[in-house]
């Protein structure tokens, strides 16, 4: 077998573009041994050409796009991020029948169907194992190693922040504002993070995920997403004392013929496979027909396992010119639905003694009390909480019950309702 | 995209065989639209017409090899297992170019480099995902998914019967012959389990998944192995007290350019990721330069999951003519070595009171007592015992040391030497 030459354009080199040009320059050599693929960056797009990049060939820079795209590259790789111009750019490339390898997470999740036809139409590739979960080749096991399964359920941790806050709290009882600063201090939160712990970022990844294990369009904001601003160090412990852990998890699973989906976090066994992945990983928890429950998890985010992702996607194209073609049409259509749980609400009232009159109502709408917990503030304050654990319940009787407390008045903030996994 | 048909020649109609035949019946429809490829088992090879296979179309059995060979299939499937006459079968169709796919571990252990490189030569795809580890799409991730990593550590529980004992030992008190009954009734072990409690399909397994990930050669008997059978109930309750579990783990690690091996039973912290690994699942976790720690688990074996293994590897092959060519050559050798580590020791002893004599020997030869135990098994008895943990030692002074104690004669019994995981 001879050796292939193969010459990469890339576009954007920030993070993930200069985890790339590293990892191409480590490890070449073993992927020519391991693969026959030579691989070479021939272009990079840049805003800036001032920018002190350490590792990377300055010779290779430019700001016009058109040096990357319509020079003679065999592929083009898109780590910009972003809808415009990363979609422009990969749609001139597709057109032109370029390979395309992006890592571009909220641009899939808008458009990755009319992406993914558009590959199909001009005959090349279009690889995203970058887009979800970093290293973890979880693209590639929905497309290819699960592919004679059907898919009966997928979640995950698919937020590294909220999983190293929530570790953080739960871990060393640090609050959400101290684990949030570390977490941005260590690199796992951006200095905005509203993407990332009001819970959209792993909604985004989600919709993904859905789409390529159920053969399900999902439609832009069908997914009823939550984040994990309101829990509190009491919630986290009073979940303990349960026997469960609070993590952030992003859910699809076939409910009546339909794709049911929710981003939020949830009280989880301690035993459950989830429950034990700590800090800034990421995992995810397929259940197939023929291979029953299939857990997958790792590193989900940062420079050198994304790019470790964006290269195998890269080498495959070039080994297998493989379309992975994911046939538009959809067999199933996603959106919000539930199915019956047991439910941890906690409410802040005005007096502890509010546990009585919340319960009789939660039973007088169907929805049976497990376990009930009034906590008093101290004499001088308003915020009691109210804590109960339900049976299962369906998430419509729960939510007239809350509403029907909600008439009481008895509240003095806003409540948490978060599901009990299995 | 066009439909495109597949004929399947499948050799064997054992448990994976009928789990295939289930399989395609039950998804095809599902696998033609996400992939566009039509299946369809043409010829199947068993050994006995006259047997009651439920499911199988009778009018395409037959016992003469030729009719599926040398008939117009596109593609050899192989699970009869064992390494004749499955190896002719396989060296036969390669040579007639016909792509392969085989679940069989003895023979890719065996003579995988060969297989590879016949594949290679005919242009023809070999696909052998299901020999390791079920379901779990693990050759996948090492030949493609983590194609840019330098793979630096794998370790895994490989063997279902193994991991279903010790988890019946350690949770219900179960003794081994106890737990090893009831996973011969629950089909998780063989009747002659000895392939299985001794290590050795478990190294099998390390042997195919070393090769791939460190483009290693490993010469057939060069991994050293120890089962399962010599573990007790009191082992791994002295274990739990410190902090471990025992699991019976296959280990391969880069040491000094070489890759050193091993599959035996080893203490792990409780916290350790394969420690929470149960019953008679598999779990694979891959340590690499870019990626980092990355851990796939999952059902390790059974019809169904192993039919998905094979039928992915199906798909993929009709879908890319996928070579996933592994160069031969092999970039670094394996064999038996081992990193300095912590040990676990328990000897069988005349008296109790041997304990000081054996420490003072572990510590003149340098190897250090972390905690030591001496237990009375009561006066009628001569069979006492005394476990040590030792601080990080290397092989070599903790053999010297063993060798040392074993002339003192004080031992009434076998003793069991566990390597303690990080």
């Amino acid at each position: 077998m001879s050796t292939q030459k193969l010459k990469i354009g890339l576009l954007g080199c920030g993070t993930v573009g200069r985890g790339l040009v590293e990892l191409v320059h480590r490890n070449d050599a073993l992927i020519r041994q391991r693969t026959g693929v030579e691989l070479g960056i021939t272009k990079i797009l840049v805003r800036d050409l001032a920018k002190e990049r350490v590792g990377v060939d300055r010779s290779l820079l430019t700001t016009n796009p058109r040096d990357v795209l319509d020079n003679g590259c065999d592929m083009v790789v898109e780590v910009i991020g972003g809808i415009e111009p990363a979609r422009g750019f990969i749609q001139h490339s597709l057109a032109r029948k370029k390979h395309v390898v992006t890592a571009n997470k909220a641009l899939l999740a808008q458009d990755g169907f009319k992406l993914m036809k558009s590959a199909e139409t001009h005959q090349v590739c279009l690889g995203f194992e970058a887009s979800v979960c970093g290293g973890i080749p979880i693209i590639r096991a929905l497309r290819s190693g699960l592919v004679g399964n059907n898919i009966q359920q997928l979640s995950g941790i698919l937020n590294g922040t909220c999983n190293y806050i929530l570790t953080r709290m739960t871990e060393d009882r640090m609050s959400f504002d101290a684990a949030l600063c570390e977490a941005q201090a260590k690199g796992f939160a951006e200095a905005d993070p509203t993407l990332d712990v009001d819970g959209h970022d792993a909604a985004q990844k989600l919709k993904i995920l859905t789409e390529l294990a159920f053969n399900a369009r999902v439609s832009g904001d069908s997914i009823p997403v939550e984040g994990i601003r309101d829990i509190t160090l009491d919630d986290i412990e009073a979940a303990a004392e349960l026997g469960y852990v609070i993590k952030h998890v992003a859910a699809a699973e076939v409910i009546n013929g339909a794709v049911a989906l929710r981003a939020a976090p949830v009280l989880l066994p301690k035993a459950h496979q989830l429950a034990s992945v700590h800090e800034e990983n990421n995992a995810v928890l397929v259940r197939g027909d023929a291979v029953g429950e299939m857990l997958f998890s790792g590193k989900g985010a940062g420079s050198l396992p994304t790019a470790s992702a964006v290269l195998s996607d890269v080498v495959d194209i070039a080994r297998h010119k493989n379309r992975f073609s994911t046939r538009s049409g959809g067999r199933l259509s996603g959106g919000a639905a539930d199915r019956d749980s047991k439910y941890f609400i906690r409410f802040v009232v005005r007096e502890p003694s509010a546990i009585g009159r919340i319960a009789t109502v939660f039973d007088r709408h169907g929805v049976e009390v497990n376990r009930a917990a009034a906590v008093w503030a101290g004499s001088v304050h308003v915020n009691h909480q109210v804590r109960l654990l339900t049976h299962s319940s369906s998430r419509k009787a729960l939510e007239t019950a809350l509403k029907a407390v909600g008439q009481l008045k008895l509240e003095a903030g806003r409540n948490l309702v978060l599901r009990v996994a299995d």
